[in-house]
């Protein structure tokens, strides 16, 4: 990934760590190519293919940020695209999955089966298919962040927090952490309703999002339930889940607007909400926060800053 | 400045670029301390105070940005401040200024002198007066921005896009550039009404704003006319003045909203709004632009967004 992924930077939240008693940071996501950490699987995997897999083109099926990262990798390497989208994708996904020259093939979520999709085309077209989180290379990409946030930071983070939709960024960030800051403890993050890895958890057992009628504004976190490639690494690897409410994660959306200058969508902001709404003691800690991404729509980001006034 | 300031990112602005024919980078300084490249100045001039003279304490005037500047600055340094700042100065900066424990004498814009309140202070208290841009350490202080992003580009830059309020951060970004990177050109950008800097460097004199009563929401711009000392500099090392309207910067901060997920305050942007409204050609050229600040109050982010939405 070195000269084609963003080393994005590990920002010093000074004012939000100190309110927590702790050294809080936080590894900036959004600063990556196409706005969130899935260029970083999607290219890794993309860029593994033979030649004639990558003339006859890719496909993947996506919320959006896995849309536009497969997307971008496969312009970069001289790939077609075709991208599976939910109807309701809020439009900068929609947008940057299009400029980015590929093809959108729309579904109707809670309806269509997106897997079942994205297999017809692969199989009709002979396109490779570009799994979201369930996949080796993929979770290799986003372990990367584990990597570059413990030599950003020079030392093992006593605690890492992370967002957590299908899995895949906390178990490539488990692998990671696990070669070089075993010593850390990561824990999940999850909208309410959709805790299907919190859950999963501390059963102990692959289950499903308890409350999946819930509506939250967690576009890129609605996956039904932990991967199975995903599942059989994090069950090792994760100390635990942490929930959090819509309200929250639009508190740690303006906390981020005001102290980092930073923009967080939703599903980015889960596992910030998490650590500043106190589901986790910090004090006299060193806390990594993963923001995964900033793709929302400036209508959404307005009624969060709305909700959630700063004093 | 080392282990003090943020060594910010220089964030390559892959779809802007693009659209421009260029190579497009953005030094993000909302990433830096206190949200503003004023940290730099301020913290190089009081960290360079006699032990007794920061047992005294010191006093700033600023629209904002360096009040929280030198309160943060001082607050490292452990001494007292004193901040006096416009009445109508965002709440942003207000607290800001605020929580780094400083004391806020207010003043009202267009009545007060405040250099006048601000002499006054260090006189009576004894105070060492920290000024926004007419200082020497305070201009080799935001000089380290043009060190780093040469460094950081690894080349010298074809063009280099500075906002100008007092003249101090385009005066040390011209003194770096003449040291490391001498065929960069190196333009101001300023809000319409207020060109102070494209005026006098056109004429060659120091010049006031030509029409200081227009309105703008460029609240960090509003100095009068350019500094003595930092004309004196930027007479010789500037290329020339670029003039935006306020629609031209609402559209900029809208795209660094969506394309680099940074939080840029109307100020900061001027020199993104001189860029992406043409106002210079960058074609086939390595261009970097400096986004200079990101306080912002999240109503007037929101309405800038709404004026200016995206496609």
């Amino acid at each position: 990934l070195e000269g084609h992924a963003v080393r994005t930077p590990l920002l010093e939240a000074e004012f939000l760590g100190r309110a927590l008693g702790a050294r809080l940071l936080i590894k900036a996501e959004p600063l990556q190519r196409t706005g969130s950490f899935k260029f970083r699987g999607a290219y890794n995997a993309i860029s593994q293919l033979s030649p004639a897999a990558l003339k006859a083109g890719v496909v993947g099926f996506s919320s959006g940020n896995h849309g536009q990262a497969v997307a971008a990798a496969a312009r970069l390497c001289g790939a077609p695209a075709v991208i599976v989208m939910p109807k309701d994708a809020p439009a900068i996904k929609i947008g940057g999955t299009r400029r980015q020259g590929a093809e959108i093939v729309f579904y109707e979520r809670g309806r269509d089966d997106r897997e079942a999709i994205g297999a017809r085309l692969a199989a009709e077209r002979g396109l490779s298919l570009i799994r979201p989180y369930d996949d080796r290379q993929v979770i290799a990409g986003q372990g990367t962040i584990g990597l570059e946030l413990v030599a950003q930071l020079g030392v093992a983070p006593d605690l890492v927090v992370v967002p957590a939709g299908g899995g895949g960024l906390i178990a490539g960030i488990g692998l990671a952490l696990g070669a070089v800051a075993p010593t850390a403890k990561l824990y999940a993050a999850e909208p309410a309703g959709w805790h299907d890895h919190a859950l999963s958890l501390s059963t102990g057992e692959r289950r499903a999002a308890p409350e999946p009628s819930r509506a939250t504004f967690c576009d890129s976190l609605l996956a039904l339930e932990p991967g199975l490639l995903t599942f059989a690494l994090n069950r090792r690897q994760m100390a635990g889940g942490l929930i959090v409410e819509d309200a929250e994660v639009a508190r740690a959306m303006a906390s981020a607007f005001r102290d980092l200058k930073l923009v967080i969508e939703p599903g980015g902001a889960v596992a910030l909400a998490a650590v500043l709404s106190g589901k986790l003691d910090c004090r006299n800690k060193t806390v990594v926060v993963v923001a995964s991404g900033g793709n929302v729509d400036a209508s959404v980001y307005a009624k969060a800053m709305e909700a959630a006034p700063y004093g």
